[in-house]
């Protein structure tokens, strides 16, 4: 079992109801929601397959945002699976932007990467040394 | 064995040499280092425990970029850690900035936070419905 694991929380502004993206994409699955008093996500809790994320309103006074907000990100979403292609192929379907596709890297990773509706980017990725 | 897993990779600027606080804050490990000519870091490859992540200069035509530029961050660093008081601990005394003490919530999970020198937030976490 693994006993350290990283859980990103993606920030998606403000007034937000529609997170379905992720689940078309990810076939993510929403094991808990807070809502806000007008409906709109205050944090959503997911897992694709057996890995946690949340999804975040915008917070910290300003401190912590949207990637829309200044049109880029701070980190890339690194998603570790088995089958990288048939990942990203569900992704792009699902509406993402392909920024690089699919490829092996003499780095050892076959590595493809996305940005999602919400502005952040993904790479799919596999550790080709295992 | 999990088969899915996240791994962030956090944008540090550019020009920058020195990584050392994931190692002093979190007894994060050094797997690899790929440099720039001018000895500059392009990408580290670190683990905590058996979760990885990596540094990133900034790249992508400006759109993936250290929190210091805009003054804040469109991710927070989740980290499921078995004892967190203890690694929060270590990681203010490395330099983290404290946002938030360790608390145990009422949505079942015990969370300190914390910004680290190039500006990214972490959760440091336990998932107490386990």
């Amino acid at each position: 079992m693994k006993t350290t694991a990283f859980a990103p929380m993606l920030s998606i502004g403000t007034n937000v109801t529609d997170i379905s993206f992720y689940e078309k994409a990810f076939s993510a699955v929403e094991v808990r929601r807070f809502s806000n008093d007008d409906g709109t996500i205050h944090v959503s809790e997911l897992m694709i397959g057996d890995a946690m994320f949340h999804l975040h309103e915008d917070a910290y006074n300003g401190r912590y945002y949207s990637p829309h907000k200044h049109n880029g990100t701070t980190v890339t979403i690194g998603l570790f699976v088995e089958d990288v292609q048939a990942v990203f192929d569900q992704a792009i379907a699902a509406g993402a932007e392909l920024i690089s596709p699919v490829k092996d890297y003499e780095y050892e990773m076959r590595q493809g990467e996305l940005r999602d509706p919400f502005g952040h980017l993904w790479q799919i990725q596999k550790d080709l040394r295992k």
